[in-house]
């Protein structure tokens, strides 16, 4: 069975998935970008960026794994982009230049309707303004029997789990302090939702915990 | 110089010092017993309960460092015992039985006044009726010049990094989920009161993070 699926979600030892201020600049907001330093250094990460080298181990295995058997993605708008309100252009193509790193569909979460945007790589953004249980239903369509993953932000991963839309998560927990921001679990019960974390492992970088509701 | 530290403090992966509902059968509440089962299997725990045996590793190097001199504690009401309101009698002597693994002057804060309670191994229970600044002026007058342990519960722990009375904490990081309870981070920003996380290192059952504001 295809999983709906959060991976390489990162969260600091106070919970925060994002510091304050997010913006064109910080993206994941002041301190937030350390929360993947583990990932960014992998050799997966590396390639998909058209790179050599990278690390092996523990955290390449999980970021090779967040990438694997992937047929489409769902991203909140802030994931996509800084603009806010309705599109005044068609300008902004996303964070990651011409060649995004997804190869898949994704599916943008907004309330502003938009054309479809086809990139390089077979990347294709497709706007949806009917929620989250729509976006799923039109990336099972196009996802031809592969897994479907959940990207950020916090606020848009939130939603799945409470309407019973994610399989499994993989958080891993870095070792600094964000003091602030955006925190995953405040607002959210893992455990009465039927979640558990049957798998974690942990690298010098970071500590990667796997929530499941098989688990 | 001595210090004063927060050391062993278990935390879920979603945040929780200890679970819902806490009484007398789960002082850490629904699950929360859970947080310290890196600690209960170590070989100082088992040593300090009188019994042969346990884990070496990295568990037991920060148990056995939470223990080191350690020249007085200070705990909360609740970390005490359960009861609430005035002392009706002097019959509760603690969760620990007749020789608490303490062995220093153990400050209790609470807001009723109680006469000392001197138990067998060195273990003298003080309670201090006049808040955190006075728990630790005399519990600093009794260590002798060695550090002083802040014990829980979270509201207690809370108390002192506001208040610039804690050098150092380490917590523990379970591999387990406990949905609701006690969130430490939630209501203290670690980060704008000056603390780092110089030093973490993980055991196959908890990640262990040192806070401290000199790191």
């Amino acid at each position: 069975m295809p999983k709906t699926k959060v991976a390489q979600f990162g969260i600091s030892v106070d919970g925060y998935g994002a510091g304050h201020s997010q913006s064109l600049k910080n993206p994941l907001g002041v301190g937030g970008r350390a929360l993947l330093d583990w990932a960014f250094a992998t050799r997966t990460f590396q390639r998909l960026h058209g790179n050599e080298g990278g690390t092996t181990g523990i955290d390449e295995d999980f970021l090779a794994r967040a990438f694997e058997n992937i047929g489409a993605w769902i991203i909140g708008r802030n994931m996509f982009g800084p603009v806010r309100g309705p599109w005044l252009d068609e300008s902004w193509k996303g964070w990651w230049g011409d060649n995004p790193p997804y190869h898949t569909p994704v599916f943008v979460l907004t309330h502003h309707a938009r054309a479809p945007l086809t990139m390089s790589g077979d990347t294709t953004f497709h706007f949806v303004t009917d929620g989250i249980q729509d976006a799923v239903e039109r990336a099972t369509a196009f996802a031809g029997g592969k897994d479907i993953r959940i990207g950020g932000g916090i606020a848009t991963v939130q939603q799945f789990p409470r309407t019973g839309l994610i399989d499994e998560l993989h958080l891993a927990i870095s070792p600094v302090l964000l003091g602030s921001g955006e925190s995953f679990f405040s607002s959210v019960d893992m455990l009465k939702l039927g979640y558990r974390c049957p798998q974690h492992a942990s690298s010098p970088h970071a500590t990667h915990i796997v929530l499941s509701r098989n688990g």
